[in-house]
């Protein structure tokens, strides 16, 4: 038996690759598309199982609210949720029985790579990221590195080891200090979104990378989400804690 | 209190190096350097707790056996105990409480990266291995390549997914097959031991590596192995037992 | 003073893709946009100086041929263009003295790849190509691993020195071997048109590496090739000839 | 007919490795090893023809002068000559008919990849480098870096293009800025000497990679030397004046 899946927000890129993906997967049946102008009535009429929410940070908290009412499980993709807005959620969540998922990042292979790079961090003695994004990227260093290194951190229980104190001939030539893990920052056009992670200690070094070059790469992780958020219990934040290590 | 520690084999080059390595730990004390021409007896004399084994694949055995008997707990790096000195080795260790561990490969990072690679081959379609080593290798792939191969399809319930069905216009350019992972091995001057495994997915790839470039790079596990063996139950075989994840 | 260019095939994907390019060039002035439907007469009443050529293989000869009647210089990006077909334009060319640009790959970055790789593959004694394309791609190896091969193999007087012989303990591990070069085959899902050239001798490794992600990546060599083109003398067949070393 | 090649500072690591080096090839034939002790007399005896100069910066210059005015060519390896030993020893080539040969960095591959890398910035926007020593290392970033950036921004006549003015929300993330070139030094250990150029430009990007492990890297550039010093004019600095291109 399939399960019935509908997508809120279907006319927007996320929500329509949500469509297709949805549609190629045999275990997942679409029941229903709902776009800007159509009624949320539709997703009862049409007795989904799984809501995904990918509308706007505006209209997200009141969709999911009324998904939720419905005993309906949701899986949301649409960032802007407040920490109270959380909290509501959870209640409700949990008054109603039905479960509400949500992750900032669905691509798995990100996840993985912050995890098995907490993970190794007791295991060696210095550290650097590299991250690489285009030339129109805002903010350096991106938020992925800042969580990297954060998990990397909070993973170590002790200070990770600093190279013979040398001369910086050019300044800054050693890139960011996130925790005692030097984090660099590229920004070249031809390029997407990278990040390695480098482990290193003496005689070896365990690199880590991620590359995505298109937004295809969160549909494995929303899929995964579809699947097992009736098996969650209330509210789950973090792609993490759906896969199994 | 720190761990009173001898080495088996201090003349070969890997005893040398865990020689230097134990006294630049300050957990851990050298108790006894032992030599060909030395005599065993010297490990009882010394009150060694721990006997790291780097000696030859012929006294591996009884060097092991004896200090078993003496109630001290073994740390093994030589290869060459065949499946029938193990299962001696388990029974002598559980009849005096003394514990010994044996590991093929000490190098840490390898063995996360085998790890690692298993853990996500569950959320990926694709998987290419590529080795790198110098010329001088005699076969190819790697160990680590087909034992890396090994772990990530026993992890992995079904079938990696086949790229289109291509015409191969040169012969063998897409390398070898092992249970549906492509490996290909480089045979290059100017590297050491090199790894990298390949995780594909729509959008994304995944990417660990591993490189060694001396023996230094063993020590960190010789020395876990060297501080855990006291705490495991018996016989116990392979690094990635040590390590917690 | 700038350069008025026209574009045939204004309504494709690299017609339109050539059009915002031109436009976006201080020096070049787009002065006709010639689609499916227009006719060629419109170049003469534009008084265009460079005509860029991306339609059709079937049409593309008759437009060359048009525009160097009419004493415009053609940049053409279209494939299909027989041996025959271009001796004609040579000839066309020639008579009307009007130049005649083509060529296979108009990114700059992989031009210049296979030139450094041939220009450095005398200093080195062995070389291995890696090249990765996604899953779709039908032929292994691709046609630029192909031609890097040949021209590294051309740009060197001796044979490449073999590593030590070895034992294959899995069939095709090392790979197709191109005139002692050996090439690797990746097809990995979240990958576009990546190429990597391994040259090694005792010690070090040089690796040239050419990652294209979109078609964006042929604008700075049609860009190149049209405010060359006046300059060159008749026909001429390759990227590499307008860059200089 | 094979060239007569003597070693002055045999008996140090360089010398040491070079005297294995022309031992190794056919064309060259070892007839003097000079150690410290030795008496620069025997070169003469030997009947050298070249004699290469690994001693140290404060013999140097005198054991030219010696092999220059006895009209023996010479290849220098010691760092240390100052402008006027330089101009000193110019003279002397000039004035006996014997040429001088002195070379920073006798590495083919990192001299390679600066040329590689000066000749492909004309065509991209963007550039930056990483570079990634042992973090033993004094001084960032490293002078091959420092170099390979001036090289690139002499051969560019034009500014680098900026990327979209962002925020750096770690200080120095971004690394140093060298003429408009990013560039980013690793401190690891388990590495030897490693440098990437990036050059970028929409849809693509080219990378040019040196990795050195050990000092049997200098030893071809010291044959090239060693076989075409003969046919320089007087007194040559610099590696890449020996490649052809």
């Amino acid at each position: 038996m399939t399960l019935r899946v509908a997508v809120l927000g279907a006319g927007g890129r996320m929500g329509g690759e949500t469509c297709r993906a949805v549609e190629a997967d045999d275990e997942l049946e679409l029941v229903a598309r709902i776009g800007r102008k159509d009624s949320l009535e539709q997703l009862v009429d049409a007795m989904a199982e799984v809501v995904v929410e990918f509308t706007t940070p505006d209209a997200v908290k009141d969709n999911v609210s009324f998904c939720l009412g419905n005993r309906m499980h949701v899986v949301v993709g649409t960032t802007g949720l407040t920490t109270e807005a959380l909290d509501e959620l959870r209640a409700r969540s949990d008054e109603h029985g039905a479960n509400c998922f949500v992750a900032p990042n669905f691509a798995i292979g990100a996840v993985l790579m912050m995890r098995f790079a907490a993970q190794a961090s007791a295991h060696f003695d210095v550290a650097e990221i590299i991250e690489r994004h285009n030339e129109h990227k805002l903010d350096a260093p991106s938020g992925t590195a800042l969580r990297t290194a954060k998990l990397m951190n909070d993973a170590r229980a002790k200070a990770w080891v600093a190279p013979t104190a040398g001369r910086e001939t050019l300044e800054h030539v050693r890139g960011g200090d996130q925790g005692g893990i030097r984090v660099h920052s590229l920004r070249t056009p031809g390029s997407v979104a990278h990040q390695e992670v480098i482990l290193a200690s003496a005689g070896q070094t365990l690199s880590i990378r991620h590359d995505s070059i298109d937004r295809s790469s969160f549909m494995p992780g929303v899929v995964l989400a579809i699947k097992k958020v009736s098996s969650l219990d209330g509210l789950t934040v973090g792609l993490e804690h759906l896969l199994d290590f």
